[in-house]
């Protein structure tokens, strides 16, 4: 047995009538945990959403009954209700149950909604994190997260509901975010960003804020649009940019022109432009 | 070939003269990603931080070089200009290069300083994300970072100079924080929660939002207080816990409970109390 088979071999094992949801990374096989690598050898069920790359989905063992729960493309698409449905409904048939999903299941990945319904039917679960998408988009840009000096928080936001006329709890209040003066990770925020962009500057947020958008991060058709937040939604509307794509917006972005400034092939030694 | 031998092999190569910067994650090391893992295996000399659990170190080839570079109980501690001119030295020296951090290294871990030194020297890098030790650390205590109806974003911030009288560019402004009305991942407060915690009342957090402290997260040594914003600071003195510590404040701490509540036993079928 390799070293690396011995690694495996002394993880937790998925039980029947289990449900694991773990986190599949934002794209890159290679930033799957060993954790989830391990239970997607297992499981006898896999219940995957359209985020998941199909490269990850090769790791499922050939007899294993694969599950689509995702939206994408024409490809119908499960209500949330269903999928945990489904899930206590193969739990409860005595099957080990993968439920996989795309970045991390607990960062507005809806995992805590599907384990409280778990939990209420009294399934046991286990959640594994993965690496969120925002934040890997970031690192395959070239943009740190943190940087001392810059600043000492970094925010994950999703835009996704904000056109709302009405303001709801929970909702994010984008002058209060503005006049926080952190950096900013914003997950499916594209169809919302003239909105977003507009009330961060109409709360002091400067128009020469840079911004950076990064579309299927960490994958072969990873792209990266730079600019500042007073042109970003234009660029983004020019550019015809969509999901799958991160927007981060602080003066952290600008690390990104100073590397690739003092390693011009950076993109290639180190990024994904090129993976493999 | 094994199934984990197989998604290996795919993976990029550290080149001779690279450093590749990668993260650990919180500890356990299921929870390491498969770049890291093969990292890991390929590195000449690895260069590592107090935080990068043992059973990780596990995975460093045989003949490979070990270099300690962090902080723990009265070991000598390293600059950071030492850790980044040795990461230079080694690199230029032919040396197959691997950084590896608790965490990851683009979030509260300097990784952003170490690649600008790195690239300033002409030196290719990559960074490899790793699973960020604040987001592990609710998902091993059953919080989710954000649940539809709560949050909408989830603010990480470091406390470990919350201390200072003047205010620096970058440091969190609590008051703004408070008023954002979103929940915090705290990294590195312990020692300043007293300072912090008064802030965020003061700007009207409420005494009674949930918080929760955990330590450990992910290993077997893993522990979680759960408690109120105005009773955070006490407790903690009275536990007297210590880093490495996360402390998590707000709405979605009381999914713990709810799950808890449903499920007696879910800390030993779903957690890490008593991981393998």
């Amino acid at each position: 047995m390799s070293a690396l088979d011995a690694a495996l071999a002394g993880l937790p094992l998925l039980q029947p009538g289990h449900v694991w949801l773990a986190g599949a990374g934002p794209g890159d096989p290679g930033l799957l945990t060993l954790h989830a690598l391990s239970a997607l050898g297992q499981a006898d069920t896999v219940v995957f959403d359209a985020l998941v790359d199909e490269r990850i989905m090769q790791f499922v063992a050939p007899k294993a009954e694969r599950v689509f729960a995702g939206k994408r493309g024409g490809r119908p698409s499960a209500e949330q209700a269903d999928i945990t449905a489904q899930l206590v409904g193969f739990a409860r048939a005595g099957r080990r149950v993968l439920r996989l999903k795309g970045g991390d299941p607990f960062v507005f990945g809806r995992g805590g909604e599907e384990v409280l319904a778990l939990a209420e039917q009294g399934i046991p679960f286990r959640v594994i994190p993965g690496i969120s998408s925002g934040l890997a988009a970031l690192t395959a840009a070239f943009i740190p997260a943190t940087l001392r000096g810059e600043n000492q928080a970094i925010v994950l936001a999703t835009g996704h509901s904000a056109d709302a006329a009405e303001v709801l709890p929970g909702d994010v209040d984008w002058a209060a975010l503005a006049r926080l003066g952190q950096p900013m990770v914003l997950y499916m925020a594209i169809t919302h960003m003239p909105a977003i962009a507009g009330a961060l500057m109409a709360a002091g947020l400067a128009e020469a804020t840079p911004a950076a958008t990064i579309v299927w991060a960490t994958t072969p058709r990873q792209r990266v649009l730079v600019t500042t937040l007073g042109a970003l939604a234009g660029e983004l509307a020019r550019a015809g940019l969509r999901s799958p794509a991160i927007v981060v917006i602080g003066s952290v972005v600008a690390t990104r022109a100073r590397l690739l400034a003092l390693i011009p092939a950076l993109e290639e030694v180190g990024g994904w432009a090129r993976a493999g």
